[in-house]
């Protein structure tokens, strides 16, 4: 049995908004009519940043506000979209003249609600780009449907995309480099136990004690498999051999890694995965050029890690290490 | 049930030291053989600071080595003290020449192992002050027993000492800083589920359904009683209503607020117990000045919440906003 620090779960959303709002005064603000949280201090002439979709993933999105990343998070309830009238308010705030990218996460309602908020924008000659983020490995299938799902690269698309409109880039610019990091970017997730949605006391699914699931998404889907219950160096290793056999990075080659606990995973549990993703990719020649290494894509309070590979571009560190100043992500 | 990610529970602590400092090669340096972890780019010619304990309340103390908080970390077994001579060869490691202060939790074995690396350190002539931490506000008995727990506050008084350190004040100095912040601030901590001890399967202690236990430690230590569950609001005055008979803040002075989460608490869970912190604390008329709203100080898993309360003298806020670059601190 799950219970929650809560109190109505129709209030819940809007009350944590509030008190990350009050937490970072300086660094975001919450418009509650709008439905957005944005920066508090909005810049001005760059390209604007939006993003947004289900609640429950924190601290994406709105963690991700402030300078170098996100201009603007769009939150709908727990594993819900936001409203396409949301995120056009979202995408008409991130404007500072120089047009917007949506960077959307690969999932029906929020592919369509971004559509039509960029609809929106344009009849307000706001000119928008959508970069969609569709890492997920377990489903990467040619069935016609609807594609990868979006999961953890979506921060190492903020945090890129974010950086280059920092710099200047022009609307064109950023979103080409968002869709290529996206592209190139693979994440595969298992979990030893799954969340349980505010108001409830039961998970999503039930796990026997040896079984693991292999390929979950981060809304309580089920994965693409179970599998027996292993070691933190066989866990990470079933996440990293299939990315590497994706990917098909060269031995002497670089990545950037990205180790992250899906809501109830705890430090020492990632920091024993990091190590095992270290090791077994310098087992394959392959570098980490930079990793980063916590619990930023979660699932609730879902008991799992995802393991995230995006090969590291020489162009792309620059942008990786550029400062960055948000509730969940400073340097 | 619980299950970790986890290989060997008896390497779990020196694997995760392993790859933090692979996650933060820049920042920090595991020294296997001393059992320290410590700069990356040691400090020349500033007070040193060390502190360590136990581990299980991840990212403390390791989390916190960086410019402008610690210069070393000991950190032990799980809730186990490090040994004499690893808080020695800690001291030694922190000590630029200018002595070092120790920030040292109230525990027996701490305490002990703290005061004997000191008078080892003394026999190599580098000076030590301590700075005990004993904020939990739940151990304030008149029994003539060890006196209050160190909890959570040991991140205030880690952050205000290391700025001090850092603008350069003498080792008496950031010392009696140290003591200040120690001697003003209280913690108050709940729990809905005990945490799970690496290896094994079954959390510390149970609670009933409509049960919250209220002033408990960070080793899975029960707490001074039983509590009906609440909504969050009312969880959260159970922490802070007591916090501020003790420390009769007036109104119109403001406080620094840590909301901190004990290992298997959701950013979303915490982001609405701060937004009540935020409200209760207004409605006496009390300001936050500045807080920090995360899990910072855990108990392993442990699915439960602190509040720390301190006073927001007027030289102590810069020093609070004064720069930091550490693993899981930064701004």
């Amino acid at each position: 049995m799950r219970r929650q620090i809560l109190n109505n779960p129709e209030d819940l959303v809007d009350e944590a908004l509030e008190g990350l709002a009050l937490t970072h005064p300086s660094t975001i603000a919450y418009d509650r009519e709008a439905g957005i949280v944005k920066r508090a201090h909005p810049a001005r002439d760059k390209v604007g940043l939006v993003s947004g979709g289900g609640s429950g993933h924190e601290p994406l999105h709105a963690g991700f506000v402030g300078a170098g990343m996100l201009d603007v998070a769009v939150p709908g309830a727990v594993f819900a979209s936001p409203t396409a009238l949301q995120v056009h308010e979202g995408t008409i705030a991130a404007d500072s003249g120089r047009g917007v990218v949506q960077i959307v996460k690969n999932y029906t309602g929020d592919v369509l609600n971004f559509r039509i908020a960029g609809e929106l924008a344009d009849d307000d000659a706001v000119r928008t780009e959508v970069v969609l983020v569709d890492d997920d490995l377990a489903t990467d299938t040619a069935d016609g449907g609807p594609g990868r799902r979006g999961t953890a690269a979506v921060l190492a698309v903020e945090k890129i995309c974010g950086a280059s409109a920092e710099a200047g880039a022009e609307l064109g610019e950023v979103a080409e480099l968002g869709r290529r990091v996206a592209r190139n970017a693979r994440t595969l997730s298992l979990a030893l136990s799954a969340g349980t949605h505010p108001g409830e006391t039961e998970p999503a699914f039930e796990l026997g004690a040896d079984e693991v699931e292999l390929g979950v998404g981060i809304h309580g889907e089920r994965g693409t498999g179970r599998v027996p219950f292993a070691d933190a160096d066989a866990l990470t290793e079933l996440l990293v051999e299939p990315l590497v056999a994706e990917l098909g990075p060269a031995r002497g080659s670089s990545v950037i890694a990205i180790v992250n606990g899906l809501g109830g995973t705890c430090p020492l549990e990632l920091s024993v995965a990091a190590r095992a993703v270290h090791r077994s990719l310098a087992g394959r020649g392959i570098a980490v050029a930079r990793s980063l290494v916590g619990s930023y894509v979660t699932s609730l309070d879902m008991h799992g890690m995802s393991v995230t590979l995006l090969p590291a571009d020489l162009d792309l560190l620059p942008l990786w290490d550029a400062p960055v100043r948000t509730p969940a992500l400073t340097w």
